[in-house]
């Protein structure tokens, strides 16, 4: 039985019940309008707030992802999709043929990606395993029109490798630090560079690690003065962080 | 080897072993007597407490769900089963073919929907992720006779859609608010109206979120006065919550 | 018995032991060296990161303090301790009678103050608890030469009072959001404004607020895109990221 | 030095350093104007809210009470005042004699008592180590203008006693119940009654209570359906929510 | 690659390497013999602590748990195999025909039940969901030879089942309680009777029970005096918490 | 102003007002009732529950332990009062100048000890800084009326001590074992004997022990079967549960 | 659709919208550089820190594991890789059929195990389900060249084994003892011996275990002076911390 | 009333009870022996263990120091104890005028500090903060006959203070490294040196630090292998595990 059907028979138990049929109507009206929250694009957030239309894949269905995308492109010429695996990318991208997609980020972008500010971005992690986050970062500054460099695998047990770059993070103008287990990259670059740092702790670890929580509190309670940070594994935020500062000050 | 098999396999153990017949019937009466506790349906609650029965599906398999609900509709009209899943609403739809079920909600209601009260009662959400929580919400409600409008999406990161409800707000009787990740609707609902306001957390969010621990613990700490709150992802209880409010006082 | 004494009693001890005084001395010498760590103040960070001498004075004495603040002052002009109760303050007055002291900040700072950016720094609170908070951010902020604005007690429970103040927020470059309780004021900024967001959690509240964890962590969590958070009361903290950012981009 | 004198040290500084007097202005204008914030008392909030002014005495100095009382009582004709000592209520009392005050509540009240409404507010508490939080919420419910009765010392430890109030507890149009220690009173009480209840937690207990989390946490899980729930010890706002829930329902 | 052929690669590799032979048998031996802990059953417990032989079949292998079994049963009538699965009982019980085996309780049994002792055991629970663990607690209860009778949902929101057993609650010598959710049940029951009660939190609940940790907290924050608790689901436990207390005092 | 002053302050103002003095008679009646909690002893529990009366001394003031010591006196022959500290036991002794009171245990006793029940309960510890919680069990056991002997400083990193008193621990009816830290001792003396054991973790640590948390967690996942656990640092409670038991089997 | 097939559509898309072909190709070379990590083995590590190349598996692709492994033995002529799953071994396996693989241990091996120390590292466990954290460590420690000697189930709910192998801790340089539950075997080896201790909590137990935190927790908190812990679950470190001590001092 | 008093009250209270004099005198007799456990110093510990006595002052009474002190000088030469403060010091030092106190590590010293190991323990830490625990440290490494030297103030976030000491981590037979706040140090460090590495978290740190948990948890989640960890602020234990590993490994 699906859900059209329910709200059928609904309508009919409410209507053999006596209720009026204008109430029923008018509820139903309400609900409906209100069942397929997808159509209530946000179109004025992009004047409002300057930035591209993003959809939050994770919870939805395939579905309500291709109806909220095709509603964007209706106005819009781009839509960035994060957490979206690549079944719901399947179904996108065969709606979508020159939808660009990467499964180990989890994102979906649906328009050209083009370069609209010069401030240097750089996107660095602490392993591999931090992979997925620092891609997610990677791929959603590009789509906001950031110009981001990534470098992986600079952990602060090999010291030598986050020294060779040395160059990198004394040039960038905003670095996304992603770190697992105990955090510490982003408290070592802060004290190697006066850039703004974003800190994004990542999932990656075990035990102690509680699934990241450890390395975010880590992380805020840092030595290191001027860091801030994002949520747990949040690749995107980090991007739309930077996105804010870079936006505000190249305009000025 | 199922159930029934493993108690008669007991009955002849004991049985073997000397121990007196009719010391092992009274222990086996006490005992299946508790086995299947589905057949102590508290038919006195609602004269107790003048509400309907209502079945927590969970953990419940099919068999049990269906044997409870048979036993409630013999002395009774409806029945209500929560935390049901499509699998074994399929079963329970094969027997009451009549029966309403929402899958999003996973809420199972056989009987005609009846409204009994009239105070308004509003249901709103932060995010189209809250879907099921506020659905479970709605539909309780309409088993239970009162009459919900449910409005989608409200969160606070676009405060021009909530204030387009400021009317639906004002005119309420008593709100439900469900939100996740920091849960800060109904903060700022409680600042716009004077009504009851029931605020349920939801598990949507990530990281440090803590699977809704850190919204529900928000909203216990709200900046504004009065509000109240349930159990993350509580749809049900506060439905549940605002019958008891509005029963109790329409009947005075 | 002070520390002084105690450490003439060992060097007496070593001695009568037989160990060798060439050794005592190289321990001593060593030990000394680094018993009293203020000695070591890093004079190249300035020239490494570009940013004031700050003394953390929470766990100091007065008189570590103040050995720490001549010999940062015979290099430099000016310095910043943070953390620095009425007690301790008055003890570096009567040294620095110049020095300003702002007992609800806990900061003090010796030197003068000079404005050497131009990008406004807004600094907003929820609440007029969160005073001490945002006062360690403002003169924090006075001190590295930025340029705030300091406005209270703006909580969501009051949208009315917020969005009077909304040509401040959509100025403003750089934006510092201190809240209690359940943080939601970031979130609701995070909708109306596209600058970069510090968000800085407050041990205001009790019970389920955990001493501000909860609010850090539902500062983490927001649904507004692209905050990023300090550590709780961290107003010092806030400020500094603020000068990574501004002093980053205003050179360019 | 007080904050006074260290405002007027830092505006001399200020201009020392050449910064255009007009802009010194501007700045001490807005900051003096933030500075107090009591005196941004929101007179419209009981139009808006339709409910009396309360000032959170916790965090507050006796002088800025006795400020922000003065300026509400220039518009208004009573204010509470939660969470003051008897040390502050003292000075409180000097300015206004007929100051009402509780200290095991921690409420003081300037104004009469005036009952506005008719419907019968139960308050129940578990042990008599519950006492200030329900006085908290008897005072509040008074200064409300609603009708509380308190009954104290009702623990499911005991339930003879509890049973002998069942009258009590079927007549209440809502019902308050704190409880400390496992909180299991609201449990039992929504099994004995359809009213409203508000479940207040308490931090009385030690070790595995957790400082009244496990309490709360316990409550938020009641297997009784249609409890909601308010911060630990937030007697206060239990009131509150029994306000907005009488205050809507009386008026219609 | 099974196991056995990586050691005897591990063993040619270690040849290979010059290692002395004597030196590898040695090590093999020593490790062969550790290899299988199975085959280490501690045949003397019963003698030392008097009670039967348990395997802990969790994380156990259908072959290891069938080794054990084997070994047990060359010394012993019988061995109980606790949190053991249907795949895994199936495989016991094709060698073990006459074994007893419950799903619900995941407990298997080889042996005769023999009632040893005459003291009454009660074992209750909350709800119909804590099913599994009350009798997990009521076939270890049997094994033991103890004699145990079960009555299940008699939660605290309907006092009226749970008064209509006060009989059986003043003659029991024991009593186990189990509950989930806010675990309410031993703290009531606690107050009826002056028995022994053994609290048995259960992982039933969602959200706030954070899987029965809150269940667990709230039982050892009880107010009734002298209940105590075992571990989340621990049915086995309190079992053995029973006979140790009834084989001590019967003894006597 | 005291709490009499408050009443008769908000007595006249409500009078003031007009309210019916009938009512108001009829409401401070019932106030006036709840406020002395103390005066509500509950002299059926022995009866009932067949177990001395106990004051919990810790959130109470000395009159108010004073008042209920009374009133429990005038129909029993003995009371006692748990968590009173020496300041409060001052003033208990100047009116019951024969009170035994032990400043370690914080026990306070009016009466006689008399011992009714002949079964061996051993109290031990695994520290000297356990020694006040074993000494609240300890000296709660002689007032009960059991036959208690502690011995302290077992601890399991000096097995020889422990093993010293094998013949103790095997003669033992019901063991309390009291441990700190790891909380290691409940699970060793678990396997060296078949005796009930009822487990206090005791808040002595720091760091990780998390205040006694660890502890408490720690003897819940006790490897030993068959232990029970109380709250932390809960000398009492153990001692009360050991009553239970004793009691129970020894009136068979 | 693939990542190669991704990183085109990129290029394409790029190069459409106009931006330098020189830009793209600086910026691939760079993103190119550093979407494959594994090709940045550090084989400068062994040099610098003594000891073997080891590639850590869980969150590695099969092929990714490969490419590391060959890119290793290019220059090295062993490599560890743990946490790998039998899925992923049997893959190794294919192109190093020499290499050795232990299932239980999730642990593979290419190259000679050669003994290069002489020290007696001790590697004891509490219990049989702890058998994989052990494994680790044997394994773990036989490619490091220690000597390991492997003694399992020794828990201290059964001291008689313990004691059984007196001798062997006693003649041990250096003992890893894992447990699971309460983690109460360190704390016993502790008291019986002078030899350096580290603890290993490992994830066995269920409900207040919390997953090995508890263990964790409890083994920080152990009574016993001198051990150290390692992460939960973390056989591999534990060998790692064993191998630093022994290395470092064999070659004093 | 002090404790002699009252179990002389005891005594008579029981005599007065027709209880039989000798019962008395045999429970007084254990129970006596068990009140002042200062009495059972393990003598024999250092002959098991091989290590000197030890006091854990914290918990102790300057008495029962005192009493500790003189029973262990009968038979030995030194001891030491730890968490002593300036007051309970200062009675000691009046009796042992000789001994060594440190104020900011809480240690005292009662004998000659001889050394009898070779081996370079070097003791580091992240700020000045950390200089209690280090000195804990730098003290009982003394006291147990190790040659510590002591560096403080390598924070993570200054790194070219730690690379100036590379030469003495790369000689150091044994590294402690002490870090509150994020933790990071003893990762770098662990990447600098082969050496073994003990990582103290210390409880320097506010907010999201959790008094130190968060470090500790994150050092126990260091990327870099074999690092070993003890409880928060425990540089007592610190150094007591390097005796453990010097001690067993300079014997051999």
């Amino acid at each position: 039985m699906n859900q059209k059907n329910s709200l059928e028979s609904l309508l009919n138990k409410l209507k053999d019940k006596g209720i009026k049929e204008t109430q029923i109507l008018l509820e139903l009206e309400r609900s409906f309008l209100d069942t397929d929250p997808a159509t209530f694009i946000d179109h004025q957030r992009e004047e409002r707030c300057g930035y591209p239309e993003v959809i939050y894949g994770l919870h939805k269905s395939a579905e309500r992802i291709l109806s909220a995308s095709r509603e964007i492109l209706k106005l819009k010429t781009n839509v960035l999709i994060s957490r979206i695996n690549q079944e719901k990318a399947n179904i996108l991208i065969t709606e979508f043929p020159d939808a660009f997609y990467c499964e180990t980020a989890q994102i979906a972008y649906i328009g050209d990606f083009i370069q609209k500010f010069d401030s240097k971005l750089l996107i660095i992690s602490a392993g591999t395993s931090d992979e997925s986050v620092v891609k997610e970062a990677y791929y959603s500054a590009l789509a906001f029109g950031l110009k981001p460099t990534l470098i992986q695998d600079l952990g602060v047990a090999g010291l030598h490798r986050l020294l060779a770059y040395k160059d990198e993070l004394s040039q960038a103008d905003c670095i996304i630090v992603a770190a697992g287990m105990e955090g510490a990259l982003p408290s070592v670059v802060g004290g190697l560079t006066t850039a703004p740092i974003i800190a994004v702790p990542t999932s990656v670890g075990y035990g102690a690690n509680m699934e990241g929580v450890t390395t975010m509190m880590a992380m805020l309670s840092s030595c290191a003065s001027g860091l801030s940070v994002v949520n747990i594994d949040n690749g995107f935020g980090a991007a739309y962080a930077a996105l804010r500062m870079i936006k505000t000050f190249e305009k000025k």
